[in-house]
């Protein structure tokens, strides 16, 4: 990006939409063949792939709700907008081709602000491969709003629904757990960042830089080894009751199956919580849950083994009857709520 | 719409985003058959038209800044939501598919507000043809923010840029222009609507119904009739500027041309404000300009007659030489700029 000598005391009033939009433009690059019409037209444009269907998903982080511009970095709240808009297209397998980028801004927020903002959302579209090819700008009165549309691709058969579960299906999650909650939960207690042990700085990471599993997400789309699948955006113990109800069927997990991350383990032992149910209630780990056929998990887990080093685990089963329990030393609880957003 | 017992104190934070999901698809109705997934997965997936391209907008509307609810009724807001969206379909020629809704929602909203947009949009979409396939709610922690996403499909070789014009061509707009303007103007006076006459009730009607015009936009570009088009969201001057920018070019617009609106005239004279300068830098207006090339204007004028009775008007032409201009009497003035969003 090219460094132009910045005014900090620069808002993104002095410049209007206009001016943001070319802005945006001129950072966005060179659009890809397919994009007949990118930014600065009424719409864009794109030609469909042969052979497939379209994927589209839209998702918004709202200040305050999301994001507190006083923990995270203006460039890692641009990114974390990127990824987790097509997280979404990763639970369905697709391969993210386009996003547009909706902004409602305070008119005080700083120009550089924006740009970083604008840099970690480019820079994250530009690893994916994934052109900005539209959008909007306006005012807001109040938070800060980011919202992103992002449009995929997938092979119409190979599409991952999260109502294909059958009775008996294993559930293998990517990744681990627990992290972004666990790094929230640091932050949301007003530690200083100096202080904290390596372990709580990884789960701030997690919260503040999540990586969606798009490679893992088409990688078991194409080789047609799971039934369902959807995003950990709300956590485990949400993703596999939505993954059950939408098929029509109950879930237990295996408590010690989780695969809960180091730092959440430590927040929860620090906070006097069970790390296995702080793990699985907690939201924004944006890894993947997939149902698997007990008889494809062979399969299933071969695919995995592309998925760029990202290990898979299993940690429970759909059932016939309904209900969604977390199973312990031969005992059953109820597995808790996911977040909730009101 | 099941009309269920109504408490009027009730608000949305009640039924939580699930439940606000599941109201929204039980009023969204069957969608039809292209849409693989609609609401309720992790992304939508819909069947490309063979032979089309994909054309995708998004734009949103932010209390206090494009509405507010003490003027405007919530069923008209979330009609206007799906409006203008789709009006930047409309301007490239586009035909609506589907539309995708993420709300940004005050918790103390009531459930009834909630319906009433949600009534307003899903009927505006209806009537257009263009299921709702998917979307996002997620809480505001200050106004209501509307934004939609609609995805429309176009023959590649009959999508109508801002930037086709060439030296020569004509000018078209459709409809009036001004009205919205000028009803935003009776409003923002604080005039009771009681007392007002009826052409000020139709610059209201205007400002708060727009109508997307998007028959207009389908039967020009099918013929083949406009080597360019934008939608007046921004106002008549702002359009015919950036047709003319885009394009490389210079434009006039003939003041005495100008099909001002009765309501913005009579808004203009009331408020000593010359009625062709109000009503071509007014925002809002939603109608489309069309850029025509010379030989073409009978083509395009017999295509016109088939936009449903809409009038479409010979306002100016785009000039070699840069510049934009309001002509009236054998003499220049500068033409004023558009709606500026900060």
């Amino acid at each position: 990006m090219p460094e132009s000598r910045r005014d900090d005391t620069a808002t993104i009033a002095a410049l209007g939409e206009r001016g943001l939009i070319d802005r945006l433009r001129q950072r966005a690059g060179a659009p890809p063949p397919w994009i007949v019409i990118g930014i600065g037209d009424d719409a864009a444009v794109l030609t469909p792939e042969r052979g497939t269907v379209d994927v589209v998903t839209t998702d918004s982080l709202i200040e305050d709700v999301h994001f507190r511009r006083a923990w995270t970095s203006a460039h890692d709240i641009g990114r974390k907008a990127f990824h987790v808009s097509v997280s979404d297209l990763a639970a369905m397998g697709a391969t993210p081709r386009a996003v547009l980028l909706s902004l409602a801004l305070p008119p005080s927020l700083a120009l550089s602000e924006f740009d970083a903002i604008a840099a970690g959302f480019l820079g994250a579209a530009a690893a994916a491969r994934t052109p900005l090819v539209g959008g909007n700008i306006a005012r807001s009165p109040g938070p800060l709003v980011i919202d992103v549309t992002a449009l995929g691709s997938a092979r119409p058969r190979r599409v991952l629904r999260r109502s294909g579960a059958h009775a008996g299906d294993e559930l293998y999650v990517t990744g681990s757990v627990g992290g972004a909650a666990a790094g929230l939960g640091w932050l949301a207690a007003g530690h200083d960042r100096k202080t904290l042990d390596p372990a709580a700085h990884a789960s701030i990471e997690r919260y503040e830089r999540p990586e969606a599993r798009l490679r893992c997400g088409q990688v078991i789309a194409r080789a047609g080894a799971a039934r369902a699948c959807m995003d950990l955006s709300d956590g485990l113990a949400d993703a596999a009751r939505q993954i059950a109800e939408a098929s029509g069927l109950g879930v237990v997990i295996d408590a010690d199956a989780v695969p809960v991350d180091e730092g959440a383990r430590a927040w929860a032992e620090a906070n006097g919580r069970d790390p296995v149910m702080a793990a699985v209630a907690g939201g924004d780990d944006y890894e993947l849950l997939f149902a698997v056929a007990a008889r494809r998990t062979r399969r299933f887990e071969a695919a995995a083994r592309r998925c760029s080093g990202l290990p898979v685990t299993r940690v429970g089963r759909l059932t016939a009857d309904a209900g969604a329990w977390l199973a312990r030393s031969g005992r059953q609880e109820p597995l808790p709520l996911g977040f909730v957003h009101y």
